[in-house]
């Protein structure tokens, strides 16, 4: 019995709920960002005392809006405009929209050689010997990172604090793989990829195409990192390194995603998955939305999003979907803020913003029309709605893949699709109870856990705090050299032989 | 907020907390049983329903003590005796004790036959018709193991039921890498093994013998199990299976270590950690015990004890060990039923029996000396007490390498050490200051989990209960041939290069 006391005692030595600590937060852009203010707004609920550094040129995180935390904006050169369209670019490499616009020629030179600029622009502002002075002043304990922008893996060296990132799958897991040592044998992890088609049941020759992505990514992206990201690396940290060698010292990696979504592989000790952490229970719809949705009846409603980062589809597009649309005995509301298509029946209610969680959480929700980004997907989870899927870019085909695969989802693509398509699709998840039930189980899933993906989140967060760190938990395997434990120790090879 | 009540439901269709389950347990044998018996008490504290099945010839089960849960036995053949006989054949398997009982000729050969007869003849009792219709006309809600005793998992697939097994590490990792699906790369994975003297930093050299270790095992045991125990199990089911692949249906594998004493490593989704589920605060003493550990004073006192599976230790040995103890100037309790060496000293009280863990967290408690058995290794990091190591056989003296590697223990050789050796080593964990603080770090680490290990091993036998299995846990490489996944791909051939 006294026993238990002395370990409260040395419990308390750190940071502990109620005892405020310090968090330095580097976040991504975009809907990323979304993503990291819930894991602040529980920070900030548990007293700690959170920090934004942000660049000037920050197209999303609004800096000068009074919040209940405080930012840190250094100046770069780039305008807000500037790194918005290098950024979109990045993301929407391999569109046709980023195709269109560079016509073809260096398409990827080019795209690829102004976000270096971007990143040089970014780097000369966040590692100002002022600015570092500062930060170093303020004795952070611990850095909580979105990698989608460099760096953070750096400023926690420099600043010497442990640091969390949290990210999602990344293409072929290539930063799983090279910088935090996850063991991907090809025969049964597909990889993400672009347009992906693979899941973790294979085909011997899907198998051979799994292990060729594996080996391309895992080839191309050191190299391509050697001769750009990398020696910027090297440049701020004054000492020969990588991206990949700094990420690697990450003491927990916060995944977004869980076995809900995930094909089970395996893991690290340090991964903490935390799927759907921004996922809240409904609030109730302002009272015009209420009555729309109430009007549908018996029927329901379905909810139609193609995200925040779209322009505007083609007007042809868009009267493609308003007239399926119309075909549907529910009624639709639409995320949209494009020139209204002609096609528009009654039934459809487009709006400029929609209240998408408290939508998708509403009882008369049939259906919920995605994109497939990570957020809006863990959404659908979270309240149990069978998904019909537009995909775009980046993860999102293989996000709705692994949907489709378990039997939540129907996939089409929007640059062909007929409105048939679509009634079709959207008919077929509404109608055959085995979308609703698949979905339903995948929500059982993602609501039975030890701890809430939040949670987890912060408790992790607030281990490292406590203890400076987690390195009990990161596997010998980050000081081996490659010769030690080269890629194919990784699980590559991994491919003959037919299925039994 | 209408879906959270949704949720709810759904939720409760299962087995929920307050609403009873029926759980069916395979146990194991000597210290596993006490371990198992811990996860049976927070069933039956939860409401469910715990019926051990256990045969005639179990040596450790009381089966006829009266129990707040039920026990089926069936009638074996064999004796308690024969049984206990066999068992601690295996386990004493390679140490002297077997050597001279058997002589040497043929000693391997004839314990595994012994152990085959064993095993004959537990499988008749437990695969007895009138048995199995009893068990299924039952309609156990999942079924929970110690694979130390086989066929659980057979037992299970006959009963159609869920399976959660319990265990500790087995060598090389063999059930975990080629039942489990387990990547264990030799170059920072060292394979448990008898007498290992490998960490998760390893020279050229240790490397290769680490890669052979695994090579071997991983190839005499699917080889040994072959002509033996898989056709004992083939016989059983009906259909060609084996062993492997039965205990690879598992649907969560309950791990009895956590980091505060492995080395990071990779896991897979459905192994879940609850080293040290049977620690507890320490409870107050008897009278006479306490007054002999406040009679030490200042110097505190040392607990001591080689579990119970050893029989006597020869007086000489015991002499050598008492006079060490005599030379301390702490008070020692020492758990001994032998003859009383002439060498004991007055400081040192011998006790059939101790109630190891509330000395253990007596506040008084300097020193553990331990044979390295799992469950007093955890009781020690659980109140933080640093340890001299005298490990006797199977997994101990691994268990004490990580002990001495993570700088909490000294390790000697019983067999070999003077007196002197021991005072030295007392004098070491006791005086100096970095095994204390080396023992409280992983206490810290204990205890600074998200849920507490037996919370999680209770919570994922309920989930499995209400899921009725963990499908989404269980990576698809169970369903692939060795063709497809061969061993190679679980981390083999990796050894080459230096460390740098």
């Amino acid at each position: 019995m006294i026993s238990g006391t002395l370990f409260m005692l040395v419990l308390l030595c750190g940071v502990e709920a109620g005892h405020a600590g310090k968090v330095l937060v580097l976040p991504g852009e975009y809907s990323h960002w979304h993503n990291m203010r819930a894991i602040i707004d529980a920070l900030v609920d548990r007293n700690h005392s959170v920090t934004v550094l942000v660049s000037s040129s920050s197209p999303t995180v609004q800096h000068t809006r009074k919040e209940r935390f405080d930012f840190i904006v250094y100046k770069v050169n780039m305008t807000k405009e500037e790194a918005n369209s290098v950024l979109r670019d990045m993301i929407h490499l391999g569109t046709n929209d980023t195709a269109n616009k560079y016509k073809g020629d260096f398409m990827v030179w080019r795209v690829f050689s102004n976000f270096m600029a971007f990143l040089t622009d970014i780097s000369k502002g966040m590692f100002h010997e002022d600015l570092l002075h500062t930060l170093r002043e303020s004795h952070y304990d611990v850095l909580l990172s979105d990698p989608m922008m460099l760096f953070p893996d750096l400023m926690a060296e420099k600043l010497n604090i442990p640091h969390v990132l949290s990210m999602r799958a990344t293409f072929a897991y290539v930063a799983e793989q090279l910088c935090g040592q996850m063991p991907a044998p090809p025969s049964y992890v597909p990889a993400v990829a672009l347009h992906d088609h693979l899941t973790d049941h294979m085909s011997f020759i899907e198998r051979v195409e799994n292990m060729l992505l594996y080996i391309i990514h895992t080839t191309i992206f050191p190299l391509g990192l050697k001769f750009t990201i990398d020696k910027l690396y090297t440049e701020i940290s004054g000492k020969p390194t990588t991206m990949c060698e700094t990420m690697g010292k990450a003491d927990i990696w916060l995944i977004r995603t869980y076995w809900d979504y995930e094909y089970p592989r395996p893991i690290m000790p340090n991964f903490k998955f935390v799927g759907g952490l921004q996922c809240k229970p409904a609030k109730p719809l302002s009272k015009d939305l209420e009555e729309f949705v109430q009007s549908s009846g018996d029927h329901g409603i379905i909810v139609f999003s193609l995200g925040s980062m779209l322009g505007n589809l083609t007007l042809e597009r868009a009267n493609t979907i308003a007239s399926a649309l119309g075909q549907m005995p529910q009624k639709v509301v639409w995320r949209y803020n494009g020139k209204t298509p002609e096609t528009l029946a009654p039934n459809t209610k487009l709006c400029d913003w929609i209240p998408q969680n408290d939508l998708l959480g509403h009882p008369k929700t049939k259906a919920f029309i995605t994109h497939g980004g990570t957020n809006g997907l863990y959404e659908a989870i979270y309240h149990g709605v069978p998904m019909v899927g537009l995909p775009l870019w980046g993860d999102q085909p293989d996000n709705l893949l692994h949907m489709k695969t378990k039997g939540a989802a129907v996939v089409l693509d929007i640059s062909s699709i007929q409105s048939k398509d679509l009634v079709d699709a959207l008919k077929t998840v509404i109608n055959n109870p085995s979308y609703k039930e698949s979905i339903m189980r995948l929500s059982r899933i993602h609501h039975d856990q030890p701890m809430k993906p939040l949670d987890r989140a912060v408790y992790w967060i607030e281990f490292v705090m406590r203890h400076k760190g987690a390195k009990h938990l990161r596997v010998q395997a980050h000081d081996l050299s490659w010769t030690l434990y080269p890629p194919i120790h990784r699980g590559h090879l991994r491919f003959s032989g037919t299925q039994r």
